[in-house]
């Protein structure tokens, strides 16, 4: 079965989307498009494969308000019907590549041993290869990946949603407890659909002309 | 007219992708499809609006021939049918800001004045509230969301992809001019078609298990 889309109808969607601001606390989303969501980030892809993040989907009402404050109050945080906390791991080590190995072989079979030569090369590459800071940045970028991914997914399916940067990532650690887990909060989306009464959705789309951002040579 | 995409089409395609290791050098994309990847790239989300990025084509065969060892040799910075450098700007400053000023009232309407408040909320964030090694990591990761926005419209149109970081910035930024520009090259994807030969394309996707990397409260 061919399932690929057609470019217009992408191009549409992708033009449809915005920064939701407002979002209308009683819509939820189906189980059926928060499933796929849920695949966009499980699926979007990572540097050597390392998928170096991990997903907080916060539902609890009362960490949402708690969550709120550090959030500079913007609405979305406890409005939107999904919030995800896209969060990095903070010290990418050798215990991570080897879970990796492990799941490679549990999905595609052989043996960790047989894979040495990989295991050598993402450790000389990430682990060996990048002081603290460089390996939390590398693991920042790939979580950044899962969230243009996440974006990308959810314009496709008609669901709104607002990436979040204005927020305060120690209270956000502390308040999830992400710290002690080797995490630290990166970006937050929030997901739903708009309120009717949300002025954004009808401004046109600020980018920059073609020729501002992209050249060819 | 309705243009959103089934969650289920959705899946397949973000299944369907691989990091493609091998592309069939004699397959093109459509100008149609390309037409919609540049659009992925164009209208990419990113923090406050500022687009901090540029986005290379390199469609010069001589180009690509001299940023080939600067990438580990990998067949992929030749044999693709595109190649994109997604760059990210070094030192994002007052006049970026004021350039996105110009241009949502070149969209929009209005005065540059009437955006006194979003102005200086841009440049406490950004431009005054990061020393320069922060706006930058700050650009880079913003690039990223770009990378996976592309990354996810390549696989919902049924092109091939490969997101690559093992390549050397300084390398390229010199061969592309890119320093001098106030730009690094900060991720690279190639996109076409696989080869036949690319036996990765058969290899079942090696994912975390959902509990792995998410977590609901």
């Amino acid at each position: 079965m061919n399932t690929t889309i057609a470019p217009q109808q992408l191009v549409e969607q992708l033009t449809w989307r915005y920064a939701t601001k407002q979002f209308d606390p009683a819509r939820k989303i189906s189980d059926r498009d928060w499933a796929a969501l849920e695949q966009a980030l499980i699926l979007s892809p990572s540097s050597c494969g390392l998928q170096p993040w991990h997903f907080i989907v916060v539902n609890d009402p009362a960490v949402r308000a708690r969550l709120k404050p550090a959030s500079w109050g913007q609405s979305q945080i406890t409005d939107a019907a999904r919030l995800v906390v896209l969060a990095s791991k903070t010290n990418v080590n050798e215990s991570d590549v080897d879970a990796l190995m492990r799941r490679q072989v549990e999905v595609r079979g052989g043996t960790v041993e047989a894979l040495k030569g990989y295991r050598d090369m993402i450790m000389g590459a990430i682990v060996k290869g990048m002081d603290a800071p460089a390996r939390l940045a590398w693991a920042k970028n790939q979580t950044f990946i899962a969230l243009g991914y996440l974006l990308a997914a959810a314009a496709a399916l008609g669901i709104d949603a607002c990436p979040m940067e204005g927020f305060e990532p120690a209270k956000y650690d502390e308040i999830l407890g992400l710290t002690a887990k080797g995490l630290t909060a990166s970006v937050v989306a929030t997901l739903g659909y708009r309120a009717a009464t949300d002025k954004n959705a009808g401004l046109a789309k600020v980018r920059f002309p073609r020729g501002h951002v992209l050249t060819e040579i």
